[in-house]
């Protein structure tokens, strides 16, 4: 095993992982930019080493000052967490050139699956239901409308190299074809210097169901239940929870073995998830893989009671699974919150400033609150808006959200806004109550009555 | 179900009650006395009366005023946690004539084990093995001597009504019975009201192991996996676990087995716990039963996922106990470190003050921390010192202990001092580590060690 680990990231998911190897008797390095000062991830590490400013692309994704840091530090291996480096190909290789684990797949296969169409392409290969849609490449407007006159509009016009929401149209006939499909284009040539765009057809009335899968360097692999992320607003996930309530068991072990026939067919190292939308027949469609430990894997940590990020750590460091299928179990039902520091009121305008007053809720059965928040703490507007995860297992969904609301109602964040109320609203919605939502739901129907509501009330106040 | 209860405690017991009634849905009534009006429990709670001054007797003993508070507020039921009224069957029986429902055992039931001499009687009735001693009342000293010399110094004499320490003296030969006697027994007569006294043989070389129960109205019995509650200073639980590492599956059904025989002899109604002492041929010697929830419930509702508060509700309100034998499972090993505000450098002299600066570990699986501290409470002289449980849940022992002292070294308690370096030097004791100590392993060994290091700390400091 590993003697010293970098973490690659910074917040809650830094603070995570320190929390993981510590447990494990491994030193932790930390890295920081320079508005990461006085970060918990920072406090918590063993070393910490400042990598650049404060924006991402002078520190979190400086590549070779990251790696300055593992080798000046003597780390064996650096764990990515999600965003930032987490994905990219070339940090892997420079990882591997330099002698340092990489904890994650082969550079190939984080390739393989970071150009979409590539991965569908294999998956279809692999015998995986994909989403209808092009076979390969579409190079030209003619044939974008043949293949969506094909499948059927609506369709979704999307960069080969995308992600963030960036190369990607919706079409809903052929006359906004035209226009759609060269704004993508050109957004993808500026975004990621690539413009190959695919074609996918737009399924309504869908979940977003995922399978976070294990394998290790000998060849086991396991699957975990599924997540449930439908709750979105602008392809952000909101709230997750696992199981769905509306698969059976029978359903859950033929995806599980859908997603193995996936990670084995690929040769698959260490932990990912693949992502699938679910029609109302309950057919599965590969959407995507992420080839990284993602935000919400706690929910599924609370429901096995598996900690994923040490099996990370056992795996890249060629051990073997420390599990086998027969261990992982549904214990109940988990739910997490994402908390954001956003004005909930003010169209989730990001929220910044210095933590006044915190209360976090610990006791009793079944919680967990990640997060690099401390009292007097400081949210930058460099980052990413989420400041916490909180997260309630019950012995079954009910109690979850009873667990969760009683969590939200005692947590006290001062110095920022954030969208506790928004998440609570949800938790007592009772569209959310059935567990018989899809992937729009939140964003066409939830979040108008939020805010029409709220407008009211500022109304009545003013 | 009740609709509404009032929690007669306060501190971190009365908080974890009034979550679980929470996520029940069903109303809190705090009680508070003047020097708790800005205690936790009184914040999370519903609604809050105020039933006296400072002092226990005023307030948290007063019974009249809770009962008078439960009445006015149209509480059903009152959940007396643990300490203070918990145990006392006038209580339970003022409860009962004011058609409230006192959530615990009949107070026959509490009165009848409450004698420790009539509880040994009748647990020897029902086959349950007893510590070798007194058949009944030692009514002179001459009897004490003849009973002594039959099972063997060293002995115990203990008052029948006894508890706190009070009214009870080791014996180790003939000479010193006469004055030993005679002195727990005017103790006894100051403390208690009562000079009945009964003697037992001092076991040496014993663990504390206990079992707890549940039982429900119409005799569904349950056993929990036993817990390991031999860290002990002055009869005073400093650090518990589940399971004992040193019972096998087959004994501890074995023990399961003993309890249930004596809970269905008496008839049972809800939680209770028997305590016993394990010799080193692993057998079983019943000690005394406590007829409420305990401190230490925590680490079986971590090790079994089970809400045991939750299920004293149910089963007070007359529900079947909410699992069979066959849903209590051992999910890994589960430890307890209790956090007194006491100077472990100064012979453990309680602490008092404002919480100046309050950091609790939250994040990743396996970890809970029950605490009625926030940024700004107060520790006032006038209760138990025990402020904080902290406990930790791992796959396996090693685990847990890596786990629980990762969130001691991360947890931050400004204000008042605390044990947490004491706690924090149990957990890497090698004695401690193997599982394989004793009752007197703590006080006697691992304490003197402890003040002759930081007396030579302070020498060198000097």
């Amino acid at each position: 095993m590993f003697s010293k680990v970098l973490v690659a990231n910074r917040g809650e998911i830094a603070v995570r992982i320190i929390r993981s190897l510590h447990e494990l008797g491994i030193k932790s390095v930390a890295i920081y930019s320079a508005a990461d000062r006085e970060s918990l991830h920072v406090q918590l590490a063993d070393e910490a080493v400042c990598v650049g400013g404060p924006r991402p692309q002078e520190s979190y994704l400086n590549m070779k000052n990251i790696l300055a840091a593992a080798v000046g530090t003597g780390a064996q291996a650096i764990h990515p967490g999600f965003g930032f480096l987490s994905e990219n190909s070339q940090f892997a290789e420079m990882c591997q050139a330099c002698g340092i684990t990489f904890i994650g797949p082969h550079s190939q296969t984080i390739d393989l699956m970071g150009n979409k169409e590539h991965a569908r392409q294999q998956m279809k290969k692999l015998g995986v239901p994909v989403i209808p849609g092009s076979d390969g490449y579409i190079d030209n407007v003619a044939d974008a409308k043949r293949v969506a006159a094909k499948i059927g509009y609506p369709v979704l016009i999307k960069a080969a190299a995308g992600g963030g929401g960036k190369g990607i149209r919706r079409i809903n006939n052929e006359d906004e074809m035209t226009d759609s499909f060269n704004e993508a284009q050109s957004e993808a040539r500026l975004a990621f210097n690539d413009d190959q765009m695919y074609l996918e057809k737009i399924m309504e009335n869908v979940k977003h169901i995922e399978v976070q899968i294990f394998r290790d360097a000998a060849g086991h692999a396991v699957y975990f239940p599924e997540r449930d992320c439908s709750l979105q607003i602008n392809k952000q996930k909101v709230l997750e929870e696992s199981p769905c309530q509306l698969i059976t068991n029978a359903e859950r072990k033929q995806l599980g073995e859908i997603a193995l026939r996936a990670v084995n067919g690929i040769h698959y190292l260490n932990t990912g998830t693949i992502e699938f939308l679910m029609d109302q027949n309950h057919h599965f469609y590969f959407m995507e893989m992420n080839t990284r430990i993602q935000v919400e894997h706690t929910v599924t940590e609370m429901v096995t009671g598996i900690d994923l990020v040490k099996a990370q750590l056992k795996v890249a460091a060629g051990e073997d699974l420390p599990f086998n299928q027969s261990d992982i179990h549904i214990n109940g039902a988990a739910i997490e919150c994402r908390i954001n520091a956003e004005d909930a009121d003010h169209n989730f305008m990001p929220s910044t400033g210095k933590i006044k007053y915190l209360y976090l809720p610990v006791g009793n059965l079944g919680m967990r609150i990640d997060t690099a928040l401390y009292q007097g703490a400081t949210v930058t507007p460099f980052y990413d808006a989420m400041i916490a995860k909180v997260i309630a297992l019950g012995h079954d969904r009910v109690e979850a959200i009873e667990k969760i609301k009683r969590l939200l109602n005692e947590m006290v964040i001062e110095g920022v806004k954030t969208n506790q109320a928004f998440q609570l609203a949800i938790l007592q919605d009772p569209t959310f109550i059935t567990g018989n939502f899809t992937t729009s739901y939140l964003e066409k129907t939830f979040l108008n009555k939020w805010k029409e509501e709220h407008t009211q009330d500022e109304l009545v106040r003013s």
